[in-house]
């Protein structure tokens, strides 16, 4: 895809964007606010730039909103499409929105994308026939706004104006008039984002006024029972007839109770809350919307949408206002889902020369590279193994969990989740990482994965640590936890699968590891892997490890910049045009990659040091 | 309101539009065609016209599709709003669409706006990671079409991609994807048009392949125990809490019971009927979607909607295809409903340069005056005399009921429903009209509308006929069936405020009678009133007889015309804002002209030779 570049004066901040994005678009791109109140479409004549270089067509809108100053160039950015690389001028902003920094220390403006509008009416004349809709447009159109109304919101304008009321406050989302009441109202408006992980589901609750956080809850996705990942989920839909709906109606209920306690914690009604932005996997929409997941389960792994969806809240069932909006972010691919996409708005991620690898590691590990220039995403299908499954002694990380090891001179020691008084039980997802980096570094894991046996090991300070289990050799971390052979095994068969993704990727863009300005762990499993373990069994690329950054759950982050901004929304909705899917199980050479990569690499004097310090 | 006129080369046919109509929808009002698949949304760039004297602006569609022949004037007709005088060249159609005869003559281009697109689809690779939307999405678009798709549409589409058929149809409502199946359905395509009336409710279910209405169905309005007229359902909606419910829930129901009344005998599935058009005074429309009439029940009378809304067929709760589309007809005012613009699209008022009144005639009488350069709408409460409410021996048209009479020498025809042998029971609103005006034409009932009395109508032949009743005079029609002095009264307020409309909107308009080419007598009723007798009366202007037409539904026939083209319903959706609304309430003369119309016109000659032809 050609990117192109548009240069904004007076700042010089430039914005790489795909060809066909508009400059009141790339702008958002690049950080960069322009004046404008009706988000983009063309209305409010606000988003003026004058074209200094390059090439503009002059639209319609151009001719209503800017006449006379056409022929110096100005036109309405948001209308204007970028054809060819460009330099223009922006006004000044007259009235700079509020801003916060959210995400990975992404600078938002806060300007949501719902918004309240309060009116004074006059008094209805017989010299006027115009209905209440038309009337409400009216003083809208005035704000420069159009809208669009639903016939369930009619009743409530007759109510609005049944005492013909002097004042009326009418919410707007997007381009959806969603309530109109008598009064000034708008004093409180609310919004929610929901993150729909397969396992984990959060709801944060966010007052659009000031951008704060009034209430936060989570809980295990109910579909749970129904399996433990999406392949597991895919193939309950696939077995019984009522299971597409059982799944449907569980992810609803999981929303809508963590909804519920957000609400409670807050003192918001649900009628408060005008719009919610749902993230998750491709496979969660669309169980969430009913959508039957089977060609997502099947090559070539076709999802039935991957575009964003504007949806009305009681059409999908959500517990906000029913005329609400409900937004589903957009996918990059069946296995690249809307909360990597998510994750990478929040990570800021191909949007400027920064090279970046943003790596949410799961049994499906989705890994998105690049920088302005150019991007890529793919899903490595990692399996259970960081989820603690098919591991001897794995397990949830719940109290107990071995989460950290250090080998040092003759001692083990164990982080164990719930306090150093907390007996250990068994091995989560980063003590597994941690445990075979560790075994890596004391050289009692040779690169192709093997334990030493008792003669190789002999005279070394841990060797009383190996032991034998039914014939499997094993490392006794803790009294009746251990570590053995195929535990070991099934790691290296996940991290193959990950670094082989992450390969291809880096492949696909020309890219190497010393070109990776960050390495960014992602997801709630991500913020515990030891980024030096990372590095040491070769999961990442051998970067410097102070370039490894573990993130968190970014894809609730991300989903709370676009409900905060409608511009960050704008960028998110077009990431997946700008960033190429690669399908891993096309890669003609995947399988060999795979074979190479179950290996670990050697353990550079680096890193030895590292682990030693 | 500024009109402007555009000249059609070669045909030189002109339309005379609004300020601000486009080209394409300009040419519907003049019933000349243009090419265009996407129905004027500027998206298939079949529109183009060649504009040879007049201003055309270039917009991004124009650049898009038409980049080459811009200099030479070319510019998408559907794009192009007319801003002054205009001339411009269309090209011949090359494949013209089939056409019939609807409404009062009027010739309609048959394109409905249902389509249904048949593909044949590649089968996915690997290599394609687009959804299956994307994939409709841009079949669709390879035939100009842009569609907007409803989250209830989803599960189907997954459903239709199911076994990777090679062959899929899509239903396109306007701009609405309604439904994916696989393979070819695109055999049988359905649509159906109401006509809900405070009375009567009718559905014609129309083959949108051939135009053939394949099953009507009509019944009462299940809404008539809750009050006989629009007044007294908006009381019964304001008087009770669970009132509007009520009304809503009833005429669901009737729009339901004839539609499955129709489907049944025609043998269509819900699910072939991709849409609805619905047409109706602004009361009902209202009630329909729960929208509390109160504000049009009370001084200054404002709707709470009046503008065509494009709705789904499960949210309204119109039983055909659940995502199909419903469309409602705008209104002019909050008592010159839907109907009428439906009967004004159904009779071409408007529309050239033909001078034409046309009076729906019902407890309240709607007006509507004028040809292409300028009209004005109103309308009267007449009050039930015309139903045959507040008349002594009054009835509905139904057996036993007297519909016609002619009073020569000593005799009294009768013209009774049911036939020859069927006993008169009582009279209906035309035996009424056509009773009283034959007793002006005898000579036994004045200006002032007094029965003469005894000894006044001594030797006239009929003054055996002349009876007196409990003090009041009144004629005999048969044994048991009389006219009243009080009837009498009752009509002449009827009509003196129907004629009182007529006047103000005539005055309005600077018309006179004599301007009048055609007066159109539109309602179920309409069609019974003896010309002759309504310009004896007084009802409608003194006009020559040939020039009054009684045209029957023509609110059905709006509706199906609507249906059956996307032109037609252009023109109707654009109506209202080219008809001025006068409030007769608001005319300051209006109790002075009611007063003055209380009488009836002195009888001309020529009419008097009339009656007795």
């Amino acid at each position: 895809m050609r990117k192109l570049q548009v240069t904004y004066l007076p700042s010089g901040t430039v914005a790489t964007v795909p060809e066909g994005t508009t400059v009141f678009n790339a702008a958002h791109w690049a950080g960069l606010p322009i004046d404008s109140t009706c988000g983009g479409r063309g209305t409010c004549g606000k988003c003026g730039v004058r074209v200094v270089e390059g090439h503009a067509e002059r639209t319609l809108a151009d001719y209503r909103h800017l006449n006379a100053d056409l022929d110096e160039g100005w036109r309405l950015s948001c209308q204007c499409a970028v054809t060819g690389d460009m330099v223009v001028e922006v006004p000044r902003l007259l009235h700079m929105p509020k801003a916060a920094t959210m995400g990975v220390g992404r600078f938002v403006l806060l300007e949501p994308n719902v918004a309240t509008y309060v009116f004074e009416v006059p008094e209805p004349t017989l010299e006027d026939p115009r209905g209440h809709l038309q009337r409400v447009r009216d003083l809208l159109e005035g704000e420069g706004i159009e809208v669009t109304c639903e016939p369930a919101v009619l009743p409530s304008l007759a109510e609005a104006f049944a005492d013909e009321p002097s004042t009326i406050t009418a919410t707007v989302v997007g381009d959806h008039l969603v309530e109109v009441e008598a009064g000034d109202t708008s004093g409180r408006m609310f919004g929610v984002s929901f993150d729909l992980g397969t396992t984990t589901v959060v709801a944060t609750l966010l007052d659009l006024r000031s951008g704060a956080a009034v209430g936060v809850a989570s809980t295990i996705n109910r579909q749970s029972p129904f399996g433990a990942d999406v392949i597991a989920r895919m193939g309950h839909a696939m077995q019984t007839d009522e299971g597409l709906e059982q799944l449907r109606t569980a992810a609803l209920d999981t929303l809508n109770a963590v909804l519920t306690e957000a609400r409670s914690t807050a003192g918001v009604e649900a009628r408060k809350i005008a719009e919610a932005v749902v993230v998750g996997n491709a496979t969660m929409l669309h169980l969430l919307l009913g959508v039957h997941p089977r060609s997502i389960a099947v090559s070539p792994f076709v999802a039935t949408f991957t575009e964003p969806l504007d949806l009305r809240a009681a059409d999908v069932g959500i517990g906000i206002h029913p005329s609400g909006r409900v937004a589903l972010f957009p996918s990059i691919g069946a296995y690249v889902g809307a909360d990597i996409v998510a994750d990478v708005l929040a990570t800021g991620l191909a949007r400027d020369g920064e090279m970046r690898l943003l790596v949410d590691v799961g049994t499906n590990g989705e890994i998105v590279c690049g920088n302005a220039e150019r991007s890529a995403a793919s899903a490595a299908p990692a399996g259970p193994a960081f989820e603690g499954g098919q591991i001897l002694h794995g397990m949830r990380a719940t109290d107990g969990a071995i989460e950290g090891v250090t080998l040092t001179g003759g001692e083990v020691e164990l982080q164990v989740i719930g306090g150093p008084d907390e007996a250990p039980r068994g091995l989560c997802g980063s003590g597994l990482i941690d445990a075979v980096a560790q075994l890596r570094l004391v050289g009692l894991l040779d690169e192709k994965g093997s334990l030493l046996g008792g003669e190789q090991a002999a005279g070394h300070p841990l060797a009383d640590r190996l032991v034998d289990r039914e014939g499997i050799r094993a490392f006794e971390l803790a009294p009746g936890v251990l570590l053995t052979q195929l535990d070991v095994r099934e790691l290296q068969s996940a991290k193959g699968a990950i670094s082989t993704g992450i390969e291809v990727v880096m492949h696909h863009l020309g890219v190497v590891a010393a070109d990776l300005d960050e390495v960014l762990l992602a997801g709630s499993f991500g913020t515990y892997i030891n980024p030096r373990s990372a590095v040491v069994l070769g999961l990442v690329p051998p970067v410097p490890v102070d370039r490894i950054k573990a993130v968190g759950n970014t894809a609730s982050e991300g989903a709370k910049m676009a409900l905060m901004s409608f511009r960050e929304r704008e960028v998110a909705f077009e990431l997946p045009r700008f960033i190429e899917y690669v399908e891993l199980s096309g890669a003609a050479d995947f399988n060999d990659r795979f074979i190479r990569n179950l290996a670990f690499p050697p353990i550079e004097p680096a890193t030895t040091a590292g682990a030693a310090g």
